[in-house]
């Protein structure tokens, strides 16, 4: 496989982005991206928009959205992974640019949620196959989650503290992220009051609906020289995993078998252990998803995810910094952007460019996971600078 | 670029599948296309599902689908690019096996287009951005194909009976094809006399509403020896174009740009002119597109394909057999399928295959050619025995 660097990242605001389109959300991204290599849409071949795109006039959303952004003639197709799809984007263009069909290509990953024809109907689950996948009629992604935290709690003693600390840690570096949703802090007693949506989950446990981008440029290494790139990160590696939608057939609900699968195959391609990895995105979609993600990737033995967050370890000076950015929790979670916004954030950390939330780096290691749904998919992408 | 081959296809019967749920039409095609190699699911790498996928229940398609045929852990996500989806499909998995991410993966298209939330809401185009892209309101997919023939009537003096002759020699092969939707031949003056629906187009100028599926296999070169396909067809190139959505922004209606420049992209990368090809599929959702494509892909001067048509030329025996499977037209066009099928049908051509609708192969060479929307994409595949 040809080597690929992500070169430029861009990233709108994420939020109730009730003043602008999804075109004008994306373009925020894409603008970025672009200044961020000091090239422009010319310099580019292929476009790959990632994108759930469920309102009721974008059905075929591509078209229009890289018409509006400038790139009219690079845009053959949109990708679809549910909450993952970011992610997919990514390794549409990362297949691209590897295989040698383009030396260049950007993922865009973007999402108005505040604008679907229900405006909970995605969040919810409304719209995964109910029959087979949402087998308990009105079963929403909330109550799918409680069940992996009742089952965890259960067989691991994580308490409903634990999961909070989790919020408290990703409304703390939200705070310090111009870009996310929620700018405010919390505290312990807040997220433990907060009013019960399922439970153990409470509303603080929950991520909110926003609207958001984010952008990723991606070259082949003979593109890095003639662009003059200073500091390209390098993909490593892209682990995915699959599943079952159906949960009668998982045989656990303490861990996600496509997360698992993903990052094995994502550490024995970049030759790295979890003890390697310096900064990590992780899909935090509730808060126990975190939890049982640090013990997916590896980060702590399994059943002692909740006496990470306990210690420290996961937030800025701890052994492994997860979701400095403020993660889905506290970022937001535009289900085509969040995969894209994990790469953002990475290549900031990287490169030494996250300002206030800047975690440590020496060997320059940083991971991404991303979940579809409640496990039906999931993307491990490892960058190294 | 590594090279990759088609090694197996498998297609579903096209029509009204009342009989069957979209998991099943979609198995239909898979369990075909796995048979046609002699390997069985273990045996791929990975999934692309392509499928625009636009019931209520199937948002996130792609799960429910890999799952049911018994793909669950190697399905990381679906593509969509409207009427050019399972195009989308193809090239996705195909950069997959050229970049050596994998050495085998699947394209399976498909779509229920008898299930969508209203009958016929994805085929008048009434999910596009009709501000934009349909900005005079009401406009439908017939009515811009009419626009495109009154175009090519006025500038080049193309008839109302060559338009219906394209309809009747799409119908005489789908009669020959016992997957293709409808399976009757119809007269010139059928066709002439069926009621207008836009004029110049008529009933028997438009392609129908089906359901159906197709399922292509790829492989690298090391695992054609490996598994030891006898008759492999190579990926000689994939080309794509893709343009404005907005009318008034298109040059020209006598042409789609997207198709000429994916065209050229092909025909550059496979080094072969329009001249060698001895078999094509091409995008015919409405007749006066079939005499579009002609002219866009080189088989005729621009201004003579309606001659072309007349003179029999693509028809088997004439200079460049097009669509003799019954193309959209007649053997039916579900949206996430139709790319997939083309390539089916290629390779059963190449391959000496198809029975009492064979095309005299001497080089090998088989284009296929999938608009999506009115232009706003294309892809155009070369493939070669």
């Amino acid at each position: 496989m040809r080597k690929v660097a992500v070169v430029g990242v861009g990233h709108s605001k994420f939020g109730r982005r009730a003043d602008a389109t999804y075109c004008e959300i994306a373009f925020e991204a894409v603008k970025e991206a672009l200044e961020d290599v000091g090239i422009t849409q010319k310099d580019l071949e292929l476009s790959v928009v990632g994108s759930v795109g469920n309102r009721l006039y974008d059905m075929y959303p591509a078209p229009m959205l890289n018409e509006y952004v400038g790139l009219a003639s690079k845009g053959p197709l949109r990708v679809e992974a549910a909450c993952a799809t970011g992610s997919a984007a990514v390794f549409t263009a990362y297949n691209a640019v590897s295989s040698g069909y383009v030396n260049s290509a950007i993922a865009i990953g973007v999402e108005k949620m505040s604008e679907v024809d229900t405006p909970t109907s995605t969040a919810v689950g409304g719209r995964g196959c109910y029959l087979w996948e949402f087998h308990m009629f009105g079963t929403s992604f909330a109550a799918y989650y409680a069940l992996f935290a009742t089952a965890h709690m259960r067989r691991y003693g994580t308490t409903e503290e634990q999961l909070a600390k989790v919020a408290v840690k990703n409304h703390f570096y939200a705070a310090r992220n111009p870009k996310a949703h929620f700018q405010n802090e919390i505290t312990l007693e807040q997220a433990l009051k907060s009013r019960i949506v399922c439970w153990p989950l409470k509303l603080y446990d929950c991520c909110p609906i926003s609207d958001g981008a984010a952008a990723v440029i991606l070259t082949s290494e003979e593109k890095v020289k003639e662009l003059k790139v200073e500091d390209p990160v390098w993909i490593q590696a892209v682990g995915f995993g699959s599943d079952s939608g159906n949960h009668t057939r998982r045989d656990d609900f303490t861990s996600i078998k496509s997360a698992k699968m993903a990052s094995q195959l994502a550490y024995k391609t970049a030759k790295i252990g979890p003890e390697d990895v310096e900064v990590a995105e992780v899909h935090d979609c509730f808060t126990i998803a975190e939890i049982i993600a640090y013990e997916d990737l590896g980060f702590c033995k399994k059943g002692y995810g909740g006496k990470l967050i306990d210690e420290g370890e996961t937030s800025i000076g701890g052994k492994i910094p997860v979701n400095v950015d403020g993660g889905l929790k506290a970022k937001g979670h535009p289900l085509g952007a969040t995969g894209c916004s994990m790469i953002y954030e990475l290549v900031k950390q990287l490169r030494n460019e996250a300002g206030n939330r800047q975690v440590p780096i020496k060997k320059g290691i940083g991971l991404a996971h991303n979940v579809g749904m409640t496990g039906q998919y999931c993307y491990v992408i490892i960058l190294k600078k």
